[in-house]
């Protein structure tokens, strides 16, 4: 065991405080990174707060994770002391299942170890996540940052760029694809640029036009406010893939009804109350309503790569670990261009 | 015009009665059918009793229709004198969108002409179904009917076994997929036997078992009572197709459990409540809920040659016309094994 610093929540109601926790011995398979960068996920703060049901304390969270490899198990093949590397929501998985076996880690038919708050069947800890110095994962969940990427910039991609990709890869945005994206947020705004390089036509939904510049900026073709009745008459029927990335209540029937014909729209972000539809709306265009995670280890590397060849990085905001609470009042305020990204040498 | 005998509906809370109504001259593209046989669809009902909103009266409904062919237009390419055919859903569409040219006539973007209770843009008259002796259709929405398919049982095909077919192969049903179909009536059996030859899995989910033998000589391998609970942890995960057939509101969330990662929940029978489902099982699986209408003219008639192929009918009951009322009540009370069937000869 190694001690190291990290940020934790100790209970549901109090600011995050520095402590230290202890991370396990290198095992044959494990890589051990020293952390650079954290990056801040909505997710974190249901967790914490005990949104998504109650939690151990204390608990580390973060799982927008990026560093350097300081030590390799004695089996380890994939990665080098040195190597630039992340890590992102899933740390373990059962390896053996249908959707391990085709790489869809995230959608393990055992229920994979998440990388903060999961129960490590190794030892029956719960995992502690990434605003720490340091943390021990298995290689296999261990992703690699090509060199072209700024490392103080990259985090976010670990769990907001793939939320986003995948869903995007999986429905065949590309040429000839028309993509909108509700929220222009943490994870919204890497929507926008990862449709646009796919090749999509982009259009941001958002409830008003504030960040309009920034989603034309970004690679958005179009951008509506959807405090505007006039915006559903418009986009009625225009797109062949939507991706809701705001979890607060939306009128699902309104926005399915922008489908066009056998179109899709991807609920991402996970609204607390039932989604509600119209069945006729969907019936007479063939439209589905789905959900997606994030994603597999190979997409996400597949994205890592994508990113590089395409120049994608999150708009960050660098903050010190003493700023961490501040930031989490900014997030729920929408107060953040896009993302926040914690330098981890200021966990001390 | 022509007159011929029919059974209308003189009002949403009256029996049917016979009537005459007028049929319009055979146009250059237009083909004249004596009508055979006209299935009962729960959605006639639905419409006479203006349960889907207030119609035109008198209506004759209907849009399970086989028959001969007695006439054709001088542009009439397709059909002969003597031909059998037949008419399902719409007998008419834009022919220019991107839809209907992709023969996808069923969803037109400029809305298509239902073969009873449409506003006709020929003549502005409202379209009068197949309760009748003869109708007059354009020759593109006119289907040839398999010599080897028994032409008294053909009918419900038109309307029950595209409706099932098109989801079936539009989702990729096959050798090695697993299919539910919810409900075992007008439309579940048909898909029963059409998911079956398709070489997919098929387990049957009906409130009871009370047609448990039926759904196994039909074709199911498995054949499960939705009122027992246990019926639900079961099968947790096990589809990767559920095609509900059942209008009625269903507990969603429940059913879109027993989806497996990328399975797809399907809504044919449209429920006037909006569909409900918890977000979180669409997401932690990328499972999706969508809505399929009965299908374009070349899927239509696939289905046809696919049923020829295959040996396969509906189970019907064969009436006269002056049992009309009476079997609407039977439909109702899901009294019949396991759709009605007009004799059109009696229709007098």
């Amino acid at each position: 065991m190694r001690t190291v610093n990290a940020y934790a929540a100790t209970s549901a109601t109090e600011p995050l405080v520095p402590i230290t926790i202890e991370r396990r011995e290198v095992g044959p398979k494990d890589v051990l990174i020293e952390i650079a960068y954290a990056g801040i996920c909505h997710s974190d703060i249901h967790t914490v707060r005990g949104e998504w049901g109650p939690i151990t304390y204390p608990q580390v969270v973060g799982h927008e994770i990026v560093g350097f490899v300081r030590e390799v198990g004695s089996a380890v093949t994939r990665h080098r002391v040195g190597d630039r590397v992340g890590v992102g929501c899933e740390s373990g998985s059962c390896g053996e299942c249908e959707q391990c076996l085709k790489g869809e880690e995230v959608y393990c038919l055992k229920g994979n170890l998440q990388t903060y708050n999961g129960l490590d069947p190794l030892d029956g800890s719960i995992t502690q996540g990434g605003y720490s110095q340091a943390i021990v994962v298995d290689e296999d969940f261990v992703l690699k940052v090509p060199e072209s990427l700024d490392l103080a910039r990259v985090a976010p991609l670990l769990c907001a760029g793939v939320t986003l990709y995948s869903p995007l890869k999986h429905w065949k945005a590309g040429p000839g694809t028309k993509v909108a994206v509700i929220g222009m947020g943490g994870l919204g705004h890497v929507g926008v640029k990862l449709a646009h390089a796919l090749g999509a036509e982009v259009t941001v939904l958002s409830r008003t036009l504030a960040k309009q510049q920034d989603g034309l900026d970004l690679g958005a073709d179009h951008y509506y406010a959807t405090e505007d009745p006039a915006t559903f008459e418009k986009l009625a029927g225009a797109f062949d893939l939507i991706l809701n990335t705001v979890s607060a209540g939306l009128d699902y029937s309104a926005y399915v009804d922008l489908l066009a014909v056998d179109g899709t729209l991807v609920i991402l972000g996970a609204p607390t109350e039932p989604v509600q539809v119209d069945a006729m709306s969907l019936i007479a265009s063939r439209r589905s309503i789905a959900g997606s995670a994030n994603g597999g280890i190979p997409v996400t590397q597949e994205m890592l790569d994508f990113c590089a060849e395409h120049h994608i990085l999150p708009e960050t905001e660098l903050i010190e670990a003493s700023s961490i609470n501040e930031a989490y009042e900014r997030v729920l305020a929408s107060d953040v261009r896009y993302r926040f990204v914690i330098d981890a040498t200021t966990i001390a």
